[in-house]
């Protein structure tokens, strides 16, 4: 887990140089004039999705919503998806639920997009198009460099569908290298013993908090929960006391920015509170980790970096193994 | 909120005795056809709307998707709404945010709903048709009358714009009567001393899980989670243990037939495990609460009866005050 950590880097600059591949793939994306989009996934790949959402609604300025792959697997869905985009993400592409959703998918007329680190997987065949993420072979359980390089490869595809040139990812590589050059031995001391993790972001960085949690959760089996900032405040926040440790996601622009108020309430209840994102120095907050400052649209793509790693610290310093979590295989073979 | 918890049956009769106020909002939503529905949310009313967004991609055969407020209140997405059903979900009709969402919503040309339990709120001023639960005032910061109550409403809801008469809720106060008299002490006191508490449900029951854990975790302080019972084994399943408990929400129908396997994979770590539901007798657990049996559409009304009578007796056997979580108000106000 640790050495597909350190890959992020050198994975983020060979997927944007190859950013003609999935130029390709938006140019027949935007000759079809989809009008909605809805995505498929599970695990870390439906945070990917949840990013991928806030990308198609604010950047394309279409409607996009999260799918159950089982209203089509368990009861038969067969809803008509003529002008319909349909991303399904899954590294290993392997699944064989959003397979079968994917197939009906196209059988209903959507356009169909695998997105996956597995360009000859069952996904990619039952898919029209197909995005490679060319994250290289993941070998630990827990999804790291391939949940990062789904999220640049989704960036690059929705901006090139607008006509963007890629110009906002421009040396990401470099600054995902400063993310991780981050220290993070502090939080992994005060996050230690810390009874339970609640994350939380705005915006975009929903994505990133999500995944934070599940991270946390599968490899230090911490009780980690997710919340929207804007849910955080209708009921879960009576959850939160002094034994709870926060990570508040927040980086500069107007998700970071409807943060602010929701930690100084949070923080009324006495947690451990983690900021974590460029802009982490304005919150109020017990710690800080910084992330490089980037257009708020491709902020997720390096906030997470240096959450995967308190997640390998507080798996390490809790005596866990994050290579060999309990109960995980890398493929889940959900029917 | 005992008491609002005991009025269910009694508000779910007379909201099938007035079927006919939402028919005639469902006859105005069949004329206009729409070919894809958002639906949009905070809170308990967001697992209402997930209940919903089931209920409308199968027995409408309408692709849904859950719409974050935020991508039009924080970043100003302007998307092409025609076509589009919008669903606004939310008991006291007064959040801010949903309530410019519904406006943009409307002014994008979708045709936008309310559904509320204030029928003189600003949400139903905002949106073109607006549907009452007709729960009466809730006084308990936690939501239950009104969290059932906006169930059965968007069951009455999408039932009318198919055509059908409400038949398969006759009767459905009196199954509720029944459900709330299943005794829960066992669950209370096996749970009351588990560290961190799990729920999981496939299918319709997703949503009960998800609202399980929520009034779990806002009237216990419990750290509790709800995950797919797809998606609890990308991961999540990993963070359970001996000291956790599992509510696994299975009723009779293809949801809860999924949800067999699932609890097998995870008994074997050694949680304590409730089924509850009307498939409860049929899966592996250590503890059952029954509930009726019912259309498997149906089912989430009734599953989450004996559940919020659990989070009721929890919260009090931990010395709690259920009436007065630390940190809630019955509005919350995000902007």
């Amino acid at each position: 887990m640790a050495a597909e950590v350190a890959e992020q880097p050198a994975v983020f600059d060979s997927l944007v140089a190859r950013r003609s591949d999935v130029a390709d793939v938006a140019s027949l994306i935007a000759a079809r004039r989809p009008r909605f989009a809805l995505l498929a996934a599970r695990g870390s790949s439906d945070h990917a999705a949840l990013y991928a959402k806030y990308l198609i609604e604010v950047l394309l300025q279409l409607p996009a919503g999260l799918v159950s792959p089982s209203t089509t697997t368990l009861y038969d869905a067969r809803p008509d998806l003529t002008d319909i985009l349909y991303l399904s993400v899954s590294q290993s592409g392997g699944s064989p639920d959003l397979v079968a959703a994917t197939e009906a998918a196209r059988e209903q007329g959507a356009l169909t997009v695998a997105v996956t680190n597995t360009p000859a997987s069952p996904l990619s065949d039952a898919a029209e198009l197909s995005v490679d993420i060319k994250a290289g072979e993941e070998l630990a359980v827990a999804a790291t460099k391939t949940y990062s390089a789904t999220l640049l490869s989704l960036y690059l595809l929705v901006d090139a569908v607008r006509g963007g040139s890629g110009e906002t990812v421009h040396g990401i590589g470099e600054l995902a290298a400063t993310a991780l050059a981050e220290p993070v031995d502090e939080a992994v001391s005060r996050f230690r013993a810390v009874e339970r993790v609640v994350t939380t972001g705005r915006g975009y960085s929903s994505a990133t908090a999500a995944e934070a949690a599940l991270k946390l959760a599968e490899t230090s089996y911490l009780g980690a929960r997710a919340y929207s900032g804007a849910d955080l405040l209708h009921g879960p926040v009576a959850a939160i006391d002094a034994d709870t440790g926060v990570v508040a996601v927040t980086s500069r622009g107007r998700g970071g920015a409807a943060m602010r108020d929701v930690l100084a309430t949070v923080g009324e209840r006495g947690p451990s509170v983690l900021a974590v994102g460029s802009a982490a120095s304005d919150m109020p907050a017990d710690l800080r980790i910084a992330v490089p400052e980037t257009a708020e649209e491709v902020a997720p793509i390096l906030e997470i970096l240096p959450l995967q790693r308190l997640a390998l610290g507080l798996a390490l310093a809790r005596g866990g193994d994050p290579d060999n979590p309990r109960g995980l295989s890398k493929v889940t073979r959900t029917l």
